[in-house]
């Protein structure tokens, strides 16, 4: 335990309370969407601490920001971060605090003249939340954006991506040229909040996440015939709600059936046509999101949910259709960096626990380039995307003590 | 048989075609809402055929419109009838079907020199179809209108019923002079489309309804916890959405062991809250639409459904509360209607069968101050409130020769 580096508590505190009011709104809440005057500020923030704590300064082609200790072209780095970005009246920890804690981290392996023998850097994300679609920054950093997605992209309000970034002097299609290769990566690790609320209600404070779920959306429709409430009777309806009603009940048993405990599905939104008390639903159109860390598991479970969609629509006599709006494949984190992680979190005295990311993060696209991993701290409740957002000092300095460890194993 | 008096299907046709005509959109449906130009047009083509006819014109001060034959103050009338105004895209035969054949039997009365001991009138009650709320002639004839709904009520614009009127050269304050001592109507009739698919589906012409169903509507509110679609876990959630899946699909059940056969129940409004497809739904809003033809079912049946409620709401961590939006009580149908209706159908020689009304209709409201019934003719595929109503000519033809010989019977 006497070999264990410790983040400068007091500056961390300081750092996140300073960002927390960067794009402070009426609300409360903050507002750093990508691009926006608070995202602007946020940038700024950062990029003067950097070179306050005497550490290189980067910025790549889709505005990626990077904190670089022992930087050396050709050799790979120890890469860690999240995004400063945040949805409308957010919490001040999510994206933020592994931002901030990466950057604590660097500082204090260049303060105490650590010796490793591979450069690290602290990096944030380019739009992680999505004003644009989401995880553009770390989706350029892995290769997997093209010129057709940058020219197409708009935001809510029509603006396309590459007026917003020409607003603020940044040229969209550089985007193309912030591409890394996988051999410059040696590892990536990630400081988030877990956004569930499983580490708060088990009172354990340190998540090792071991995969990130992929999901698949869908639209569903199903369509029956819209009718009289009053003059129809119960028997000569093709009620479409009633479908969507048994279908939610059903849930439960498909995923026991065909998932794995780690499996999830929502119906998060429902429209019903024409949607009027007096009227027997004709039309029911609403949205299936369904998760889990395993691709077959996604398979079986696609494959089971259209199946008891079909018997449904079938037996009540409505018509079934679906659309796939997205899918996104799980990803398993590498054992070198879960190792790492639980290297720390036992060095640090402190129980930790195996868990799953059901949300999407910057780790899971740079999986793609570089072996990656997760370090979760607790949400009170469950909270997230919200300025309720909340979690205790003492886990947020146990997490940020477990990633600079972590990040110093995996540059040694 | 030989004594049965017949309409002029002629006349009743061209009349029908040309009322179609008056209001008719762009979209090929009809919009005549209450005093609408459409509405406005409808009034002045009824004057003018009832003026044509010989017959003497009244309006009250509800703008309710009067075809009378052998009038007299004092002098309890037979009196048939239904209404001009529509919804939006309506089709031509709601309402405007009663109006016409009503005035039809007035007008081959008086041709004929049908010997009568009462008077008889045919009428077009305002806005029926609720620019206002709804049934707002009949109402007014039943006494049923109090100064602070006059002044009070507003369409969905904001426009208030006492500038519509106002408009239009009506003054919606002598609305309350239209009230009928129940001495002075000896019995109420008509025809109407039934509006559901019973007639249709067993290819009975007629339908002689005993009774129109009353009706509660509830707006239900299940409030859990909205959480991350993604990070949280099945056994963690209070998903609104499940409790309203579960009560939906106990609906039937619900009917079953509380109800009559003649009960139904929709759901035809939902509302998740937040509503996003990556958020388990917080809150649902939904309504809750109850009909019978009996008062004490309907109580049992808000009893069950309130207790259904409770329950899963219990089980399922939710919070229930309900507002009641509106409660009509069910009226039964004058036996002396129903005799006569069921008498001249039978002289037609045609089938008839008794069913009741799920609808509500201006006969329900003038049931409280008269004895009142209904004849149904069939509605193809039970289409309603659509510009793809439709009933075949023969049962038009057929149902006013009913309420032809109904109302001479009546008056005899």
């Amino acid at each position: 335990m006497t070999d264990e580096l410790r983040v400068n508590g007091e500056r961390l505190r300081a750092d996140l309370e300073e960002l927390s009011g960067i794009g402070r709104g009426e609300d409360h809440g903050v507002y750093r969407m990508a691009f926006s005057d608070g995202d602007m500020a946020g940038r700024t923030w950062f990029q003067e601490r950097v070179t306050a704590a005497g550490l290189d300064f980067h910025q790549d082609g889709a505005a990626n920001l990077f904190a670089r200790l022992g930087w050396e072209e050709g050799r790979p780095s120890v890469m860690s971060g999240s995004h400063l970005d945040t949805v409308p009246a957010a919490g001040y920890l999510d994206g933020a605090l592994g931002v901030v804690c990466a950057l604590e981290a660097v500082r204090v392996l260049k303060e105490q003249g650590v010796a490793l023998s591979r450069p690290v850097e602290a990096v944030s994300f380019t739009d992680e939340e999505g004003r644009f679609g989401g995880l553009l920054g770390s989706q350029a950093m892995a290769g997997q954006v093209t010129p057709e997605y940058i020219h197409g992209a708009r935001d809510l309000t029509g603006m396309t991506l590459v007026e917003a970034m020409a607003s603020r002097g940044l040229d969209a299609r550089s985007t193309l040229r912030a591409q890394r290769r996988p051999e410059s990566i040696h590892a990536y690790v990630e400081l988030h909040i877990e956004q569930g609320p499983v580490l708060d209600r088990k009172g354990v404070s340190l998540g090792v996440v071991e995969a990130i779920a992929g999901l698949f959306k869908w639209e569903v429709r199903l369509t029956g015939v819209a009718n009289h409430a009053g003059t129809t009777p119960m028997n000569m309806r093709q009620d479409a709600l009633l479908g969507l009603a048994e279908f939610a009940t059903e849930i439960e048993r498909v995923l026991e059936e065909h998932g794995s405990p780690r499996s999830v599905a929502t119906v998060g939104r429902v429209q019903l046509l024409p949607g009027a008390p007096n009227v027997v639903p004709g039309q029911a159109v609403f949205s299936l999101d369904v998760r889990d860390t395993d691709p077959e598991t996604l398979g079986y479970l696609g494959e089971a949910f259209r199946r008891t969609l079909s018997a449904i629509a079938r037996r009540r006599n409505l018509m079934f259709e679906f659309q796939v709006l997205s899918e996104v494949a799980p990803v398993q984190c590498a054992s070198t960096v879960v190792g790492a992680v639980e290297q720390s979190s036992a060095a640090a005295g402190r129980e930790s626990m195996r868990l799953h990311s059901g949300a999407a993060h910057d780790a899971q696209i740079i999986a793609a380039i570089a072996p990656s991993g997760m370090i979760f701290v607790p949400s009170k409740e469950g909270r997230s995307h919200s300025a309720a957002e909340w979690t205790a000092w003492d886990d947020i300095e146990l997490g940020a003590n477990v990633l600079l460890n972590t990040i110093r194993r995996l540059a040694a």
